[in-house]
């Protein structure tokens, strides 16, 4: 089973990276770019057959090490 | 208008960072994680109106800026 986690930086966040991002653009001619959130992204595959059971191992491996439940949200895509 | 834009690295590049996670998850209990693969993504803010110049425009930014084609693809959603 194939499965996709994001993780970026709550709403509120100071996103450095990201605004990095957003100003470089406007440096290289790229207008009207008003704001830039960048986050990560997890392409996991899952020995998993149970699509519940895996969504629940998920959101433990997100909570325990995957992401900072302080700052970051996340969310899970299965399939 | 709002555009999802997912940097990864392509099939057959190495990617320590997914097998590190991988490792992680293993050593902290979550059996049958068989493959990771970590990439980067940018939420934008555009004020773009034109869907179909919006995707080519972004497909410029990430030729540029946000992707190293060499080693990495990229895919655009927008919306």
């Amino acid at each position: 089973m194939k499965a996709r986690v994001h993780v970026m930086l709550k709403d509120g966040v100071l996103d450095p990276q990201g605004e990095a991002v957003r100003h470089a653009l406007g440096s290289l001619g790229f207008e009207g770019v008003t704001g830039v959130r960048q986050g990560k992204v997890l392409d996991l595959d899952l020995e998993d057959t149970d699509v519940e059971a895996a969504r629940a191992r998920l959101g433990d491996m997100c909570e325990k090490l995957l992401a900072n439940t302080v700052i970051e949200r996340y969310d899970i895509e299965i399939g």
